[in-house]
Parts: structure tokens; sequence; C-alpha cells
């Protein structure tokens, strides 16, 4: 089978020709229909200092093939597989958690202590067929498409952001970011009953695709986006809830002035580096709370989900701009650069 | 001015002259451009159990002004008022609160252990003018019709037990009785996230205007209900969350069979006289939880229902069927019989 | 090894030599060195109409061995156990999950949709050996005595009580019940922080066992209860939590009248038949939340206990009126007409 | 009378006659029986940079009379006064809330938009008698002692920062700062259920007062507090929750490192200038949450606090390590160099 491998810690990668795999005793083997880009998988690709934490933390060996967000059929159970059929139509949750610990016994599994990260300390799926231990797989109806499937793992981080920020009907609900998954975050607050919603970033690109969400948007470079915030919340003084999505520590110099007071903030960009918060001023006398998070709840984030597909109170595709076969990966990762969500889409599911 | 006004414990009112009254220290006074009836505006007109009841627990005493969900301008103010102003829109909350009890004073005002009750405890509303307590004065910007104005607090009956209802993203609501109540619960629900909504009555004409915001409607005297609900929920087996709105005492003998394991129960409308409940069966082994709820949060509740409006994402008058003039008040009454909500407009608002 | 048996639906047991089991793959043998009686048990040993019900319900068949509440060492591992060692000590969860429904899949395998109930639907413990699936084990460390490790079950229900009571620091607790469970009860509430306890039961005994706890009892066939506990509660004109542990259907006359604005029931006796409610006046205008149990969350609540036992927060053995050797079981199944917990303790153990 | 008066921005203050002042309409006058010396009052006392941030945010104007941990007897009522007796036994919430912003309108009077501050931008209680605004007195049942009721508002932030923490059974709970309010949340986290209480701290004078009330101290300047709270939570891998109330810049350092995956913070000491914090490593992907926190719900906090006083559940006395008249305030405010918590009582009072 052709897979895109990553051979070493350096830009780029290759598409070559491995051996399917055979599945281990809880494994299955899935044919591949549909698979996102990540951001994980874009700082692989070019191999940045990002990649270099991540892979070191997760326990990264080369060579591996990269990707994570996918959908596709089961073609192959290993031997001990009870909960899974050959047949059926799954996506994939990224986190492989051990099952064991206190976290894994106490419904944390979504923070295992031992866990494990599909597409970096194991295989990857950007590949025609592609290993799956059987923990991981979410069994999907008919009813969702391969494409949708394949955006499951990506929309499930910006559902458990929603989830933890706990917004209540009309809140105001200020995301920072609006790259793909803040998009999806807007998309799903807006399901679930936020008053208005302000997408602040500082590309312009960006910003434009989140107008099909957003209440408002602001480019933060061009607009003092404090005083446009207060200006929309003069009762509140200040957003209800904040969801900081780009990862910038710059940031974090301003959120707080955005925020009510008792106003909530969930944090889901990683900041290169350290930020400096006023405790003092910005979280004790203003009695905010902040949530850190990392992946989505098992399973309930998965479920929510699904069932907001189902009913069609969202539409996942909604924030795709590009698709590419996994021949032009390296188009497609270049286009990360410009783009809502990036999926690979395989020949013979289209035709 | 004049006044609808109950003179006995007996069917029917009068509309009749009464004089304009003078606001006390803390009243205002209003002059009412927009009013909605209320379930209990019917008992009292025609004078059932239900009346005698509840007429009894408030302290109502003849004669009294019907009516209490309102929306007027204040014209004058009482000479101890701080918070509010003449040419103010305001709605008005039903539930009087005493503000120096345990509940009052711990953020549980809504149910204070002296409550009175605007329209049975205090004069009511369906008059040119009416006086209302500083305490329960709801302002209203400009943006808000005065309809809409007037269907806050059935509206905020609504919200609430959605709030108890503690709707989770994708979650399938059950809503018993299709009401005035019940069709804004089925609005609500679906502005904040609900998955599926599934609306239960036996009457068709109500029933017809749920089928505006409900995904399926049952008339449970034609259809087997329990077994449609199970049909819509195969994975979960039964509903997340069920909202008791028809006050009829037959919903509990089968309600809890809707209702999945762990799922959670809202009752709103009042059953006359006691119910029967197998605890064994449907509360402890199903794990389920039951919260009754009267009124409204004070007052958060207003205020998630006034961004939902002011935003957009619901439209109260959706629900208005009728719409009359104080002067046919009785024809309103016959009307009720058949209707989603009912409001009455003064003439001088309309031209 | 010799086991107590259950032959058929009738009253009494037998002690009988039974060949020592096997696991299968995923079982473990565990050498018993101390069980409790549970209600359960003494339905099944005179066989009533609770032990029909319950039975059918979970899938008894006959010949099985009583008991459900253990302690003991593990001296045999199934083929395919992987997380247990021979030579742990353990006690044993009785709901016995599915591990694939939804439930088990999103949390809460607490109520598993296919549920086994070991001492029901799988044999029991009241033998000098018993199997156990790896599932439901749970280890205990060294610190922990193997009678205390056999209250862990019982212990667990009444911690599950308080949990989902969400007692706020210094809140007056009443508990309805006084036998075994309710006494943990009212210790557990104690242990975090509840601000009065009061217990109420009509049998002088029990109530005398549970004055170490409460710190008023009262025999509610002899005085007025309401009266006292509305005396004891005059800011909060009730109780903020009631705990319904006794099973009577008579509890829920008076019971919401005990109970203040916006209090919080939970269910745990199973009553015979049904119970008659009045929605309108207590539950809805009262503002109450009911919810419901059976048994404990996995395995957070096991974790909650262990820590409080561990930490010295509270004494399991406290509860324990009575100790017996399995030979004596009759004499024991008798003594349950009066007592708090009674123990089986084997005799090498002893030694 | 005689009050302790800050005549400006400088060190130290003066004990000097001045007139008893009389109550505005809505405030009462109280004989003051005792008071307590608070952090802000030291800071204030020696004029450092908290002290002019403190001062400037809240709009001190000199002269003024410090302190406003109180408790008293009202002498005398202004003329709108509705809610208060002569007579009555009050302690005082520092922390004046308007009453009409959205804060205060919705539960969240605790963090008013246009909060004001007894004994800051309010003249304080250090005298013979003082003010107090209708709004913020909190009568006292005669079972609590003055002394008692003077220790409300400091003992009300320990309990709020409990409440905040949601400490469930058995939790491990480590407290950074064993200052007076420190050894209040030991007391509290005790008293409601934590497992395990460990105190850091850098004084030995300080944790040899925390020794009471924790399991384990630890000054780390001379241990490494990670690696002990580590080995002391082996299953949980860290300390569930974690209290900051010593407000030094350098606990951020490690604190998160003594945190288990998805543990709760709660930030209660105010450190000086900003802090540094790894979010993608602390916050992010180990699911922390963070909630900071300023004085005590309205007045559920109270309410919580006064049952487990009269219920003997704590003992806020504890904590007093010495007791002054007023007369000796400069050797009062010396000692609090190294005290627990130090109370003013009345010569009159205590004959």
């Amino acid at each position: 089978m052709k897979a895109i491998v990553k051979t070493g810690p350096n830009q780029g990668a290759v598409q070559k020709e491995t051996p399917t795999p055979t599945p281990g005793p809880r494994e299955v083997l899935i044919e591949v229909k549909a698979a996102a880009i990540c951001g994980t998988d874009v700082h692989y690709y070019f191999w940045n200092s990002a990649a270099e934490n991540f892979s070191k933390k997760f326990g990264l060996t080369f060579p591996f093939t990269l990707g994570h967000e996918v959908c596709g059929t089961i073609i192959e159970l290993g031997s001990e597989v009870t909960t899974l059929k050959v047949g059926q139509k799954i996506s994939v949750e990224t986190h492989i958690p051990c099952g064991e610990c206190y976290h894994c016994k106490t419904g944390e599994a979504h923070n295992c202590q031992n866990m494990k990260i599909y597409g970096t300390s194991y295989n990857g799926c950007f590949s025609d067929y592609a290993l799956v231990p059987e923990s991981v797989a979410f069994p999907l109806p008919d009813s969702i498409s391969f494409e949708e499937g394949s955006l499951f793992e990506p929309a499930g981080v910006a559902m458990r952001a929603i989830e933890e920020s706990r917004i209540e009907a009309g809140d105001t609900v200020v995301i920072f970011g609006s790259g793909a998954i803040g998009l999806l975050a807007m998309m799903i607050a807006k399901a679930v009953g936020a008053g208005k919603i302000i997408a602040v970033d500082i590309d312009d690109y960006k910003l434009s695709l989140a107008k099909k969400y957003a209440d408002v948007t602001i480019n933060s470079l061009e607009e003092d986006h404090v005083s446009i915030i207060l200006e929309h919340t003069k009762v509140r003084r200040g957003a209800d809830v904040i969801i900081e999505m780009s990862g910038s520590p710059l940031v974090y110099k301003t959120m707080f002035d955005c925020l009510r007071l008792e106003g909530r903030v969930v944090t889901v960009g990683h900041p290169a580096g350290e930020v400096s918060i006023n405790i003092t001023q910005n979280v004790n006398t203003k009695g905010a709370s902040i949530k850190g998070l990392f992946g989505r709840r098992l399973w309930s984030t998965w479920h929510s989900l699904l069932s907001l597909v189902e009913n069609g109170r969202i539409n996942l595709l909604d924030v795709v701009t590009h698709t590419f076969p996994f021949e032009e990966f390296e188009q497609a990762f270049e286009q990360t650069k410009k783009a809502g969500k990036i999926l690979f889409v395989r020949d013979e599911h289209k035709a």
C-alpha cells in the first residue's frame, strides 16, 4: 500500500510503498476513505519546535506514517476483537488510554496517566490502509459520510471546548483564533445557544471564513478588540466565555480585559513558552475561572457530536475548504498556510 | 381607566371603568401596551378547582384585575423608586419575593418563603394602566417589541425548564404537552442544542403547532408513544430529558418508560391530585432525577432569554396565534380552548 | 469447599460441600476472608416478594451461593487476566457492567444497560472460595482490614447517596431509615460537612445505634418528626437534604413536609409497590429535586470511600454489631432482625 | 469615641478621639465588641505597595479608621432601616455591593461591578463604635460569641475557597500558605471531607500552627515539596486540589507539578506583579482548572459557615493566637509578624 511517511526530524515527507499491516490481537485494519490534516501534522511535516516537543513527550520514533483524523471501513479484525465487525464504518479517537490507571477507572480516560497518541506514538493514517486499536474505534452510522467521519476528532476538540465553557443560553462567547477548530467551535457555540459570537484573529482570510458563524469578527491588528468587545457587552461588561484557540502568547495580554467578572476562559491553543498573568487583577479580583483541555471526553463528546450531526444541527463539512488525493500531499501541506480544513479523500472512494 | 375585573369566585369577568391607581412609594404605574393570557388567567376566568387552590394558597381577594403577563411603558414613579425611569419599557416578573428570607438572601429568590403573586395576591394587568412593584420590573431595550415583552414571563418558564433539564448537546428531549409553554420549551430546546425534540400531546391542533419545532410529534391517544420514543433512541434506550408540561396525571404512568437510565425529568405542569410512582423501578434502579419548578430564576433566566431574543436565536412571537383588543376579552377567553398563545394589544398602541 | 447455598425459591439455605471452582479466562478465584450480610441476602434467605422481583429482574437460577459483600485474597488468575495478581486483597463491586453499552462507554457504567448482579445473576461469596470477574475486583491496600474491605460495597451505597445529595457545608440532612446503610450514610454525611444530621426511624434499637452519628434521633411512631425537623430548621424552613433509606411507602406521605424550598431528596430504599406524590405541591411549587440511585459509581465512589477510610476520616467497623463464622449462618440470619451490620469472618483468618 | 486612624500614606496609625458617628438612612451604629486584624490592615498600617494598589482601586481617602473584621451590637438604626433591630449582634460583610448591576441581579453580588470596600472606601471598625450599611450586616444568633463573630469575614474567604475547590470526599488538598486564612481553610477542608491535607509554607512557626489541621506539613525551603506530595499521592499522581493562599509568585513555579491530571487550583493569595505559567504543559495537557476568588458569596458562604460553627463542626477561635485591647494596637501590629489570627477585644466587653 502507499503511505505518507516521515523518515526523520526534518522538513517534508515521502509517499512510498509499504507493506499493508496485519492487525494485532486487539487491533483492526481499516481501508482509509477520508482523512483530515491537523495542526500537529503540519508541525510534523515542516518539523518545527512544537514537533520536537510533542514528539518527545509522546514517544515518536521514525519512520512513521503521518495523520490521525480519519474515517474508513474495517476490513480485518485482530484475533481478540469482540466489539467491532468487518464492514463497519469507524472514526478514530487519537488519544489511546491505558484503561487501567486512576483516571481511566474513574471516568477521566480522556486524561489517562499513560496516554499514547495515534499518529505519534502509534502509526498514523495517511495511507491506503491503517491499523486502529479496538479501544479507540468509534463506529459511525451509515448516515454519516466518510468525509464527515474524518472530522469527528478535530470537531471533538471544539465540542469539548464548548462543553468545558459551560455556556448558558444567551452568553456572549469570544473565540480567539479562527483556524479550523476555531470555526468548528463557533459553529457549535451557535448550535448550543450562545447569544453573540465574536471571532478575533489577525488574518483576514480566516476572519472571512469566521463570518459564516460569528456575529462579530475583529482583526486585532487593525482594531481595538477589547473596546469593541466591551461595547458589545455593556450590561455584563465583558464576555461571559472566552475560548483561546490561537495559541498566541500575545492573546494573554488582553484576554482578561475582554472577560466579565466571574467569567470563564477555556484554553485550547498551545502557546510556545510561558505566558505572564496578573493573578491579582485578572484572576482573583475578577473571579475568573480557567480550564485547560486536551482532546475529547471518552466517549460523551463523541456521542454529543454525533447527535448534533445526525440531527442536522451542524454541518461539519462547512469548514472544509480544500480536498486532495493523497498523491498531492505536498500541495495539500502548502495549502495549509491559507485554508480552513483540508481533507484527503481516496480516489477509489470518489469513483 | 378600563380593567377586566373578576368580582367573585364564579365564571367570567367584567370590563369596567375603575380609577387609575397611584403608585405607592416603591411602585410604578405603567401604561399597558401588550398582555398575554396565561393558563392561570383561564382558571380564574372559568373559576375551576385549580383557581380555588391557587387563589387560596396565594391570598387572592375580590375584586381583582386579571392578568400578569405584560409589557408597558412607565408613566409615573413612586416616591422612593430609585432604579427605574419614566418612559422605560418594562416586562414584569410575576413572583414577588420578600427580599429578606433565607432564599432571597442566598440567590434563590425565585422560591422565596413569603412569595406574593402578581395578578393573584396583587392586582393584575388586563387594564389600560397597571401598578408594578419596583422589585419585579424588568427593563427591556428598544429592540424588543411590546408584544415580545409581554411573552417574557411565560417564555421564562420554558427557559427555566430548559435550564433545569441540563440538556447536553445532542440530547433527545421529550416534551409532554404542546400548549404555549410547551411550544416555547421546544423552541428553546432547539436553540440550545437538543439533538432530537419529540412532542407528545393528545390534541392534534396543538401537535400541528408543535411541528414547527419538534422533529417528531406523537398523538398518544392514537399511537404508542413509548415504543416510538424507544425506536428513536436505540443507542441510549430512552430520552435523555423529559419535560412534563401537560399537567396530566396519566403522563406519569408511562413517562419513565420513555426515559433512559440516569435520565432527567423536569416537571412543570401541575397535576390535579396525586400521582403514583414506582420508586423502585422508575427512580432508583433507573437512576432517574426529577426536578420540579415554579417560575423563573431571578434574574438570570430573564437575562438568558433577553439575549436569545436580542440576538435572533429565537422568535417569541412565533407562538402567538391570536391577538385581541381588551374589549374582546370574552371572545379571547373562549379562544383559549384552541390556540397557541393569545395576546391582548391595546388599540392606541396599534394605531 | 463449603458454601451457603440456596436450592430453591423457599425459606432458608444449606451449607454444603461443593467443588472449588476454577476461574474462567477473565475471572479470579479468591479465598474469602470476610463477608457481610446485605438486605438482599436477607430477602433471598427468607424468600419474600422482594426476592421474587429482584431475582426475576436480574436472572437468578438455582442453586446459587448467597452473598456479595466480600473481601478476600486472590489465589488463582484466569488465563486472560492482566490487571490483577495472586496475593492481592480485593473487594468486589456487585454490579457487573457489560463494558460496551452507551452507559459503559460514557462514564455511567454504574447504570449499565446490560447489568449483571454478583450474588444473583452470578454466584455469590458465602463460601470458602469464590470466583470474581476481573472487571469488578477492587484491589485494596494492606492498611485496610478484611473486615473493612467486606463493607466497601454497602458503604459505597451510602457514599453514593451522599455524593448525589450534593451536601453543602452546614446543610441539615435528614435520613429516613437507620439500618446499616442509613448508619453509614450518617457517618459519611458527618465526615463531609453536614451541619445537623437527623435520623428518623420507627425502631428504638436502630435509633440507639444512630445516636452515635446523628445530632437528633426521632422515633416517628412516638413523636411528630415533621414539626421536630421544622423546629430544627427555622431559618431555612426544612431540611436541605433528605435521604430515604427506609423503603417505607409511608415516608413519602410526610417526607416533603420536612424539606425546604429547593431542597434535595435522594431515594435509596425500595418501597414495595407504588407511592403517591402530590407533584404540584411537593415537587413543583416546592422546587424539589429527587434523585434515585442504585449502587456505586465506578470507580469514583470506591476511591472516595477508600481515601476516607485510609485517612481515618471514618471507621466502617463502627456499624458492625455482630460477627459469625459461616457455620452459624442460620443464627446470623435470625440476628438480622435486630442488628446493625453483621459480618461473617472465616476461622482460619481469625487464627 | 476612640478610633485607630490612618492619617496619610505612611507607616503607622494613631488612636485618637473622634466624634461618635450618626447613622445615615440605611446605616446602623454598632458598639464594637471584637475585631480582627486582616492582612489588608497590615498593608495599610505599614503602608506598602499592596496598600498603594488596593487603596487606589477601591477609592480610599484619608483620614480613615482601620479595620473591617468585626462583631458588635446594634445600638442605633438609620431612619430607613427595616431589616435590623437595636440589640442585635452582627458581623459585617466587607464587600458592599450596589444591588443594581448585572452581577447583583443574577446572584453574583459577591462580584458586584461597583463594589465598595468596608474599611477602605468606607470607614472601618477599629473604634469603640462603627457605622455599618444595612445591606452588609449579618445577624448572628446568641450562641455565637463576639470573638467568633469577628472571624466570620476572614473565615468566609477560607470557606469560599473550599466551596470553589469542589472537594470530593477523600480528595488530597494541598494548601500553600499557612497564615490565618490558610489555617482556616485547612480546618474547613477537614470538616468537609478532604482525605489528606498537606500544608506548604516557608515559615516553621506557621507550619507549627498548621500541624493542628494538616496531615502533612512541608517547609519548602528545606524539603522538596513536589516529591513529597507525589509520594503521598501515588495512585492519583498529584493532589486533587491546590489552594494558593501564600500570594508568593514562586509558588507558581512548582504548583502545577503537585497537581494531578484534571486537578483543580483555587487562587486566593495576591501575588505582587505577574506570574509565568506554561499553559501548554500545566494547563492544557494537564487538563487543569483554575478559579480565582475575592471574598465570600452573598450570603450562602456566610450561612454555610454559621451552620458549621453552630453545630460544632469547626471552632474558629482555634486560630486565634493573640488578643489585645485597642490601646495596644502598635504592639498588635508588630505581633502580626509572628502570629495566627490576632483579635482586638474591647475592655468593657471583657469585664
